[in-house]
């Protein structure tokens, strides 16, 4: 059974060990701060059966899945022997530069040093080690077991056999790579939501519509099919002979409006006043935990039924 | 029974029938193309069934909500004691100027006009109509029967109570509106729509990353939340003490990438050609309708999924 290293076990690395050990890979947790790891093991028992009841466990049972996970009670004894390092730690520059120091030193020279990094890019904590050709960015949206999509992100050092290695990982365990070509600010999936919050909070500042509004014209209008078609799959539908068809006929209309589009925005402004009003009327802070736990519900539902959706296209019913 | 009146009964207008109709509403249907309507109620007929099946259709039978849609020989007939106009004739601004003149004379005085039009403005077909305060938009996703977000668009001369009572008969039949302030290119939902596509291109022509792998972060990741959660709450729920706490965090980080997303990017060239690839790769050309069925039945299957969650959520299990 190959191995995995999950370093620091926080909110994404006990996510990570989830997606790994589900997909039948033996997964060593370790984490400095004390308590965490089994913090780790104790969230997975709690989510494993909620997932099993979703059919989400890859068919194991939540005893088997459990039985994958191992507290490593040092970083060198979590190494050994894995093929890859999934690294989870605090997000901050200096502390991944010194931690890739040290997963470099007791990883197999062979091993993957893959960080999950959302916001900083590979080339900034990896330039100085003596192997960096092998480190990449594989990030996830929280929580990997629920949600598919994972960036991996080369540096400019990063060799194309680890980034491919990388990739073809990420399917093994079911979920869905975005091979990027290069590091970029924002990766994808943080500057496609961003310029969405922006043109959201543009539309707020400029009186054309509420907050909530807003939120209707994804969550009830264009989410619906963004969660089973990517931008350019729905366009490609949306117009008699595809995509190119599309882009003769609109291409225009949209073009006139990103005229109106360029423009920064501050967050910070009235727009932000409005958007914080707007969501604490509708939601307490004391309520914020009891709304998150209803999201990840949602979202194994939602996880649940794509499956089943997924077989369905693949039966050809 | 109070009734509505479809005038234009293509693509749009059919289903709009069938949503009026299936909320108890008696629906006028009425074209000046012969036998577009007998179509429409020969679509209706054809869907009807496979609504009925995935429990869309309110609790009625696909009879009864037949037994709601009526032919009209004329657009007199049609208008005859409607208390509300759904315009979905050619998208023209000379022809919704002619019609509105026609509904203007024909439909009861206090009747609402609405058109479904998606990208012109309501001021460009209603500022020479005597009873122009009585118009506004009301842009669907198609099919609203599956779609529940809903564009009310204000023209400047639109008066309050009708663009009010428009967005009222929109929950009454089970729809949600997305009350618009002001009439501003694209509305709500193209804009929001634009911005993700110019930043999706952007990308592509970069060389950051392939179509392919863009739509993977949509469907496979961001999509996900944004099926049952607006950008604003997604966020409110990414940051320990809500969207204010989100905003003070993240702007940053958004803000300098936001300074590589605007300027404006063609998307006849380098970059729409590798969509068109990518794309034609995937489904030929003569797949194209057979893929557009597929995402209805998607469409219809995930409204249905919405449905059950929704009750859940509201009995408090």
């Amino acid at each position: 059974m190959q191995r995995i290293a999950i370093i620091g076990t926080g909110l994404v690395g006990r996510a990570w060990a989830i997606t790994f050990a589900r997909a039948g890979f033996s997964v060593s947790l370790f984490d400095e701060t004390d308590g965490k790891t089994n913090a780790a093991i104790e969230f997975a028992d709690s989510v494993l059966p909620d997932l099993a009841e979703n059919d989400l466990l890859s068919g194991r049972s939540p005893d088997e899945v459990r039985g994958n996970l191992q507290i490593a009670t040092s970083l060198e004894a979590a190494l050994a022997d894995c093929i890859h390092v999934q690294e989870s730690t605090f997000e901050d520059v200096a502390v991944k530069r010194q931690v890739f120091s040290e997963l470099e030193k007791y990883a197999p020279p062979d091993a993957v040093l893959a960080s999950s990094t959302s916001a900083i890019l590979p080339s900034a904590f990896t330039q100085h080690l003596d192997s960096r050709e092998r480190c990449v960015v594989a990030h996830p949206i929280n929580p990997p077991y629920l949600v598919p999509a994972v960036e991996v992100v080369p540096s400019p050092w990063t060799a194309e056999n680890f980034w491919q290695n990388t990739g073809q990982l990420m399917r093994d365990i079911g979920q869905q790579p975005i091979m990027m070509k290069k590091e970029i600010d924002g990766f994808v999936m943080n500057r496609m939501q961003g310029v969405l919050l922006q043109e959201a909070f543009r539309l707020v500042e400029a009186g054309v519509a509420a907050p909530e509004d807003i939120d209707i014209g994804i969550r009830s209008g264009l989410g619906l099919r963004w969660s089973f078609m990517g931008p350019f799959e729905t366009i490609d539908l949306n117009a008699p002979q595809g995509v190119r068809d599309y882009i003769e006929r609109f291409e225009g209309m949209y073009s006139t409006m990103a005229q109106s589009q360029a423009e920064p925005i501050s967050w910070k402004g009235e727009a932000g006043d409005a958007v914080e009003t707007s969501r604490r009327e509708r939601l307490s802070l004391e309520q914020l935990e009891q709304r998150t736990r209803w999201r990840d519900r949602r979202l194994m539902s939602l996880s649940s039924h794509q499956r089943r959706e997924t077989e369905r296209d693949q039966s050809g019913d």
